[in-house]
């Protein structure tokens, strides 16, 4: 997936985070001379004097308004725990979590992960305030209409360059999703969009990190935040995502600015959006659907001599890790994915848990996975037979895999993917309580007693 | 200040903002088909299930602590009001306040306003915790070296790009300061510095909006959470300063690694902080100056005749108009300016009322002043000839204006300029004793009492 990026990367850069962090953990308290340290309390008496006078402003009015809609917490809760928080910090965590086992929503054009930054902001909003279900699924196709539309516009050059699309766009679909929800008119939803526009959050570099998922989690706090600020009177550019310095021209050299516009209230981008089957890269999925429907067609792992798998050089390039030595390091292997959807006939978060991937038998099984590189098959393809001890051939081609728009999860398996992760934490009742109202959300009359069935 | 970058700017951008506004704002409730509508549901669903799935997974723990600090409200603070909020929202909305006037501090090598996130930060911080204050004066010089040597590593070029440059390395001084004042280790520190590398805050584009001081806000308040998340155990990449899709790589083209490191604990940045005399564009600064001396030296308006100001070209390209209507546009009125320095003797924001800018003798008096350009004399001076009525001339040359490097604020005149500000707002009695423990800052045992003197 690697293309073409006009900035050049400088990969021997001197370690300045790790210099800056000993600087600051360590430098001895006053270590400098008293010129420095005077300079230091000017700083700071005329700093404290810009604040007191403009305590009074409109500004400051509108921005304590926002912050104190806030206050009292708790006002709204944080899935699959008991704790509620501010509805702002209940859409950072929950943000942080649909994130966290990269198992969420992708919009296949964009690879943004529209529902985290965007969902994430509406419950904790519309749990606070008491909201029907019908507002937030309005809210929730515009938002992600706008993040997802916006995406479109930039991609892949914004990606490219190294920002993580998701939470720098969805600060924008959150932003215009709560603006919904608040029933602002155009201007305010013009200021919102335009506040957001000034936060955009997220580094590719931070992949592989807890501030990975912390980008969808930011986002929807800010565009929250943004739309509480525009509500109380707020201001910002009229042209912040347009303008030469506004968002679009700053973070990306590609702007289809038709990308926002064409087809607007026609055509959806929700409709594009896809949900995986399986917890690891998409490159693998072909291969696990494959071991899966092995597995249905009758095949044991047990009289399973050789699996035969011949694949795209991407998928050996991305995922070709041979013997994963823990969970995580099972998400990069191929090997490992098909061991688990021919013994299990999924590759949820739990068959990629460490003590599944070191499991002996699975071991074993992967072993025997022999992978050949066709070029001939497609990226979103894999050709799979099982070799069985009694000689016997079993053969699966995948031409799209479960979970890509071709070959959608059915509601059913989406049912099925929602219970393996909720019920160990809800317990099976809830969990069937909580599915049957996210069926029934367009119905709801108040959004509180489904977020209340979201706690253990 | 035009300088040439390297990104072509697109003026003919449709007005996106404004089109996704009205769409978000008034598209029908369920104005698409079934099959939306059900993917709407969907995605809700599988957002959901990953949330709750991840609920007790390590980064929502970390996370949850963190924003657990935040709770039980009010904490810290607003200056100049009443108010106690949250400490994160009070860094916020003391960030705003600070920036509202752009009075603030000047780092002039890179034009960063580095106290508006960086102290905003550390008082609701150091209030919260009941800190003492040398830890606050060591935070603050550090905090605002991080920034600043960030800002020089890729000043110009990011600021050309569009970035408003105080939001987007606030975010990383006041995590440093934040770290600090947390006590939190190099290894930990280094984690704060990262999770507030995905968070640049601000756009040029906001200029002339509550926007533009929302972004020191906006960084003061992600720069704290940064802290407090790393305090908590959150990770990000130990190198999101200076990997090839790290902060700087990806916002700037610009990448002086010295920068960050050359003299580190031997130069300190804030050593190159200066204060505006003045509550307009710094391109007026001399030629106030140079009224304000005239004033000492005994002129006054009704003897007036004429003012001669010869100034460089781009002090009339900037700041020319000539018959401000209003407050706003006599900041960009060096006829103004002039009359308020020679007619009051300063210009602060006091000076910059709407009632003060149309007031008949105001108007009468900048109607005296002829401009002449003349681009001998530097931007940074001011050539001031008074014609009195009688026939005298009185002749003023400022090389350097008050407030700039050469010829600093004294103590004096700081006092001067904080007591402007503060006693509409606090009374006298109480703005001196602010003064004195801002003053005493370093000696202080607990900035609680620091911080309830800012309270009316």
């Amino acid at each position: 997936m690697a293309r073409n990026t006009q900035v050049p990367a400088d990969h021997n850069a001197p370690a300045i985070t790790r210099i800056l962090a000993e600087y600051v953990a360590k430098h001895p308290s006053r270590g400098w001379n008293d010129a420095v340290d005077h300079e230091a309390h000017r700083t700071f008496l005329n700093w404290l004097g810009c604040a007191v006078g403009a305590a009074k402003h409109e500004a400051a009015d509108a921005a304590i308004a926002a912050v104190n809609e806030l206050q009292p917490a708790p006002q709204a809760t944080i899935a699959g725990r008991s704790e509620r928080v501010d509805m702002a910090s209940a859409a950072l965590v929950n943000g942080i979590t649909s994130h966290t086992f990269d198992f969420d929503d992708t919009h296949l054009k964009t690879i943004i992960h529209p529902a985290g930054p965007v969902a994430s902001a509406l419950l904790a909003l519309a749990e606070h305030k008491g909201m029907g279900g019908r507002e937030v699924v309005d809210a929730l196709v515009l938002g992600i209409d706008v993040a997802c539309r916006l995406g479109n516009l930039v991609y892949p050059e914004h990606y490219d360059r190294g920002w993580h699309i998701t939470g720098t766009t969805g600060m924008l679909g959150a932003a215009a999703g709560c603006a919904r929800l608040l029933k602002l008119d155009a201007q305010q939803t013009q200021m919102a969009l335009g506040i957001a526009a000034s936060q955009p959050i997220g580094l590719r570099e931070q992949f592989g990190t807890m501030t990975k998922p912390f980008h969808p989690g930011g986002a929807a706090r800010a565009g929250l935040m943004s739309a509480l600020l525009a509500a109380k009177g707020f201001t910002a550019s009229p042209r912040a995502l347009e303008a030469p310095r506004g968002w679009a021209q700053v973070v990306s050299t590609k702007t289809a600015w038709n990308e926002a516009t064409d087809e607007l209230g026609e055509r959806f981008e929700i409709s594009f959006n896809s949900y995986k089957p399986f917890a690891c890269g998409i490159v693998i999925h072909p291969s696990i659907d494959a071991c899966v429907q092995l597995r249905e067609r009758g095949v044991r792992p047990e009289q399973v001599e050789r699996i035969e798998l011949k694949v795209h050089s991407l998928v050996l390039e991305l995922t070709g890790k041979k013997e994963p030595a823990d969970g995580l390091q099972g998400k990069f292997s191929v090997y490992h994915g098909c061991a688990a959807g021919l013994t299990f006939g999924r590759a949820g978060e739990d068959e990629y848990h460490d003590d599944i991937v070191t499991r002996p038998d699975m071991v074993a099984l992967r072993r025997k996975v022999v992978a050949t590189v066709d070029n001939s098959i497609d990226e979103a393809s894999a050709d799979v037979t099982a070799v069985l001890t009694n000689g016997e051939r079993v053969h699966i081609f995948v031409e799209h895999a479960i979970g890509s728009l071709q070959k959608p999860m059915t509601d059913a398996m989406l049912e099925g993917k929602f219970s393996s992760l909720a019920e160990p934490v809800l317990g099976a009742a809830k969990t069937k309580q909580l599915i049957a109202a996210c069926w029934g959300l367009g119905q709801a009359s108040d959004l509180r007693a489904l977020a209340a069935l979201a706690r253990p």
